[in-house]
């Protein structure tokens, strides 16, 4: 059984995707990670993660008629193995793969992850090419009609064969040498294809394989609720929404969500909120933007992913960080939420709020969320009696608590955590 | 808009597919064809139809595995059109295409009909091939997302790019030059695909263009009921099932279908039952056998598609037809059903049995089916008065009508069919 | 079998829903009568129909809170049938039901109709009241798990229970007796309980016992498209959408359920598209307003309910129609297409615009809809050579028709109908 | 907010459905109360708890036509609160209610429990009654929509009226005051009806404020796993599984229900695997007879509602108690279970096997299930290391551990349950 405890808290990092879209660098990359080694890292953020499409050449390239090419060409190895283009990644040149840029993350004092799909190319099903340490081909492993329906790069692979254990095999074999930390596995999470839950024990006995504590991030959600103890037992975080984008609507819809997960918490195991758009975002969707959460609103996001300690991942490109998001990302007390041993619970919920706390041996943490679209004041009682006296994590603003209630005016779209000290 | 008025009554044949699976010969199909012209034609029985993967190599050489073997080789013209594989039908070869096969059944005074798959091979896609009368290539009308859940050879095509429809076009240029009379097309007629509905329409005006009148039958079902407007204008027969096969509960189950597509037989536009599984079936399936259908159950089957009018595709050997089986094929009163001008309905029905109605100037047909598991004693009132006399059309018994009411002792699983002269 | 011949063409008529909501009255019915024998029955309107809840004390008294008040006390006789209530319906006294209004009505030269409930009431069930012509009492038959979800007065019957048709015979000899030409039944048509489909069979056979040829409309849509044979067997019309009312996007969504639909419209049975929401409407609803459809948009709706056959039921109040509305529904020659003997064809269908065809011995009929928001030319080939000319029927323009084509200048929303004479 | 953790371990007792479905009597409850005190309390069986239908005359007298007699008479207060039927349970005689059959039950050391069903009496409605505290009646409170599909006897009540939640607290009042200790609600747990949710709130309001500790126990299942939150607060178990009958099918089942909830045990709140059907059952249903569960059968139930940590309820007649079945739920090991503080996991499951996990400080336990027709060795790995012995709990043989692994051959659908002795 694969070890999980080595992810004691919450993955804390950068993903290229929001910002980038599949036509993220290595420039680009090293870039973010040089930031985040500098001004980040202290807080807690540490993963760089490339995300999709990082070997398929020319991607990006015909953005207003399709995100992935179809039938385009791919970097690939001789055993049906994808490689980063070196067009956009030049240090992978002689077949180096991710290793260089891995190093050049290591030696910031962070960790690199990249982003795969479920499965083998499908252009190496076709060419009927080599599987490593088997006899058989990818044309035998891979299944026609296990496909992604977003993506076109791979067909799933057949459960229950031995050479396609021994493809997910010699794929982490490959990124333990490249020194890969995390690795987003993606067209598995929500299990559109049948064989998507046998493809995830396969990848969970690849990492075991493969002797690095690789965190296995699954994508994209919903998450099957009733799939829970998949998701527990075989990855260390699993989306539980579709992609989460800049729009309240989604953010409201996450509380639905963070509800019915919030049972699902644990050391090594986060349901996962989706990366955090803030800053500047969607330039490589031909939009790029400042993101249109309010302050409000980006509060209310970091409120919740910190407080039901959600894997919190940048979706921003860091180097244009203004100063309002620095504060936002960078709030100790905020972030503290994510160390907490025990799982939140919501313990209140209307149409209009929400009420969640979790709690350690010295403190009680309530968060207050007003998700109407109106300044209300919100109450709730507390479960503990003679508490006297608090902290509001984002204003630091002390406060007093009488009769057991803590009691705030919160602002459309807003959110405030209170840390109470027990009276012990 | 296509013609369709030169399809008087529903189409009567012979299909490779439910005895020779992917695996029929050109030999084999030329011996069915000299069958049917030498006993079977003055009957009314004119197709000859090549059913699946004519143009694999290999196919059904790895049956235990796959019913159709994915990436495997296929015979191609250099503008993605599939061919026959010349290892099965020799007369192909010099690219003459199925022309020589078809031209030997129009001598036998027979028409001959293909199947192919919605879409584009997807190798032509993978390997950018060409398509007549553009520059565009396959990978650019390929869409990768819109497969066959079942047969992996082929991707949709794309709706509303010209060279789709051009791609169409030359698919039915080839065939008009080869002489096919009849086009079963697979995986569209019960739209998987949201594209599905669209390439209907192209492959009617393919047809319209092409010059040729060629029977257009989509398969497989069941075909959606709320879409009956599009089968109708541009096919002229589509699945309402499942494939059929000789089993009792499909055949009960056929008695609900027809019921729901009564309203929508027409000329030259037939909701269809599916083959017939008498005789000697299964070879290619690695289960040659005789039919699993009790006589009565073949009389019931050969009864609610005569009266309903569905077309009429035999699925046995015919060389190996047995004499009961003949009979059941060549009674020239049932199969005058077939030929009425208005549409049968279902009077009535209870989970032991049904009763069809259909009528010309001077008579009345009524057929009663047993569909319990006891033999019962089914009557009908008859909605003219005075009618005296008529006769059985299987028995070919005389019989006389009282009281404006038709009653008979039907077998389990058994049915008859009254034919009774109105009273005029 | 019940004959359903008598009924030549889709019934046209009045019903007091869309104006008076539960609230009608005799006086109300009497002046929407009058009005239609001096104004409207020569263009073939003839049928009055009494809508929902005549029978409930206090109907439309707490209007905000409930449509239908719960638990309200009901006139009822004693053998659990429902009768007028007194204050609303005067001439009900003494027992004497709808007869006194109901003659009033045929003495005009009109016919007249009442809206009922499937099943019995429920005050009946929990009070053990009688069933006429058999000991057995309500409580035996009524189903405790048989309700509609929006009308609290009736539980559905129990199918295989003689009294239960007993109950509905009845209920039907009550109505013959007033002299009731047309019966709406609610909460039946779509079948939200599965006892529907056998009530729908005993309303049919009370009927066809009662001796008197009366019209059976069941509501509300959308019926089920595989259970049409039921439909088309047992009643006159069926409803093929839910409620409709004047919003355009109802009205488009016609044009889908209509497509669905135009294969079951024939002599006796009638897909029926609902009210027609034109003039004052709403007034029982607490809204009383002229109808939101603007005049190209009535245009539409009286073109596709004419050229479809569908039954026609007026909404509006009469005694306050306006001109533009009076022009709308006496429109001699697009009321005519309803008499036609053939079915109509949808021929086109975008997301745009439509077309529809109908024909008989002399002329050809095309209806050509714009769908759009905006102005557009819509144009269709003909499938007659030679025709010279025609008219358009609501603005009695003549035309000339050239290369087979008909061709028009559409409004948005709006439609135009076309006879053009037939070359013979 | 109402506090829970009254309710340390999953409640165990005996409930009248399995055996008396509708006719329980007083002597009866009595019998069993007294075979409990005698032989059962010691090992923690302490509930008894009166199911369906105690308010209702001539409950069971119909059985064959109806295990519910639609719009029979109840017994019923003026404030529409349903009382014993005086009948069956005498001692409530003179409005004393359950009070005097509760406190036979106290005296005997043990607890006691009714069955309601969700909402207010349907005659209530219908008769217009009063409800306690309130000049509002009960047709303004019950909704003649929410109804339940299988019992004839209640409305829902509408949420959002304050006499709705007074009707819930008069119902607490009054249990209360009969020395109630739980009540099972049902129609109410998979919410059939929108207002169930609200109605689980007002509930578990009305138990708050009547002062009682009361267990809140919901019905039937399956609940809705994406409402997990809702049960946890409001109730103490909630049925996971629609009725739990003695039929193999019903028990494999359970495992995927368990793996679901497995995240959802806590202190006071625990998912429910419903009754326990040994021993002798059915007798109200017509059928008595000893369970169609094998022993091992007995035992693969015992051991997962244990391991998981379900409420137990013993549906079988006690005073008919065989040895055997009398071993099988006086197991102090495998009860013990129940006890621990932490939720089990399931950590493999397979079509064939299942493999489920918990511990303390001192002991692993490891429960292995041959859920295969066959008998099957098991073996799982152990993630501690260096344990080397421990005892099987059914048979109390003492077991040897090697190389971390936990091995044995388990008969066809049976289990086994080690404990293992931590190595500390």
């Amino acid at each position: 059984m694969r070890e999980k405890n080595f992810l004691k808290t919450p993955p804390m990092g950068w993903n290229s995707y929001d910002y980038y879209d599949t036509a993220v660098t290595e420039a680009d990359v090293k870039a973010n990670a040089d930031y985040m080694a500098a001004n980040l890292k202290e807080y807690g953020w540490e993963y760089i993660v490339v995300d999709i499409e990082w070997y398929s050449v020319n991607a990006g390239t015909r953005r207003k008629e399709y995100q992935y090419i179809p039938f385009e060409m791919v970097e690939i190895d001789k055993y049906s193995r994808l490689q980063p283009c070196i067009d956009r990644f030049p240090s992978a040149k002689g077949g180096a793969g991710f290793k260089p840029l891995a190093d050049y993350v290591h030696k910031k004092g962070l960790k690199f992850g990249i982003h795969i799909m479920r499965g083998i190319p499908r252009i190496a099903a076709h060419m009927h090419m080599e599987i490593k340490g088997t006899d058989v081909r990818a044309n035998e492993i891979a299944d026609p009609s296990s496909i992604c329906f977003w993506n076109p790069d791979m067909y799933g692979v057949r459960p229950g064969k031995e050479a396609s254990q021994l493809y997910y095999d010699s794929l982490f074999e490959l990124y333990a040498q490249w020194g890969v930390d995390f690795v987003k596995c993606d067209d598995i999470c929500r299990m559109d294809m049948p064989s998507a839950e046998e493809e995830i024990r396969m990848l969970s006995k690849a990492i075991e394989k493969c002797g690095r504590p690789i965190v296995l991030s699954l994508s994209p959600g919903p998450a099957k609720l009733d799939k829970a103890w998949i998701y527990e037992k075989y990855s260390n975080m699993w989306r539980i929404t579709d992609d989460f984008w800049d729009d309240w609507k989604l953010l409201v819809n996450m509380f639905d969500r963070c509800e019915q997960w919030q049972d699902h918490v644990k050391e090594g195991s986060y349901p996962d909120c989706d990366m955090i758009p803030v800053g500047k975002i969607g330039k490589g969707f031909g939009d790029e933007r400042d993101t249109r959460f309010t302050r409000d609103e980006q509060i209310t996001m970091m409120s919740l992913w910190s407080i039901f300690r959600s894997p919190m991942m940048l979706g921003c490109e860091l180097t244009k960080l203004d100063g309002d998001t620095v504060s936002l990302i960078t709030n100790k007390d905020v972030l503290s939420l994510l160390k907490l041993k025990s799982r939140a619970q919501m313990i209140e919920k209307s149409r209009e709020h929400a009420v969640w706390m979790n709690s350690d041996a010295q403190n009680l943490y309530i968060a207050l969320f007003n998700i109407s679209d109106e300044e209300k004041e919100i109450s709730c009682g507390i479960p503990y009696e003679g508490c006297a006296k608090g902290t509001e994590l984002w204003s630091h603003r002390d406060i007093s608590v009488e009769n057991d209630i803590i009691c705030a005016v919160i602002p459309a779209h807003g959110a405030q955590i209170f840390r109470i000290e027990k009276n012990v």
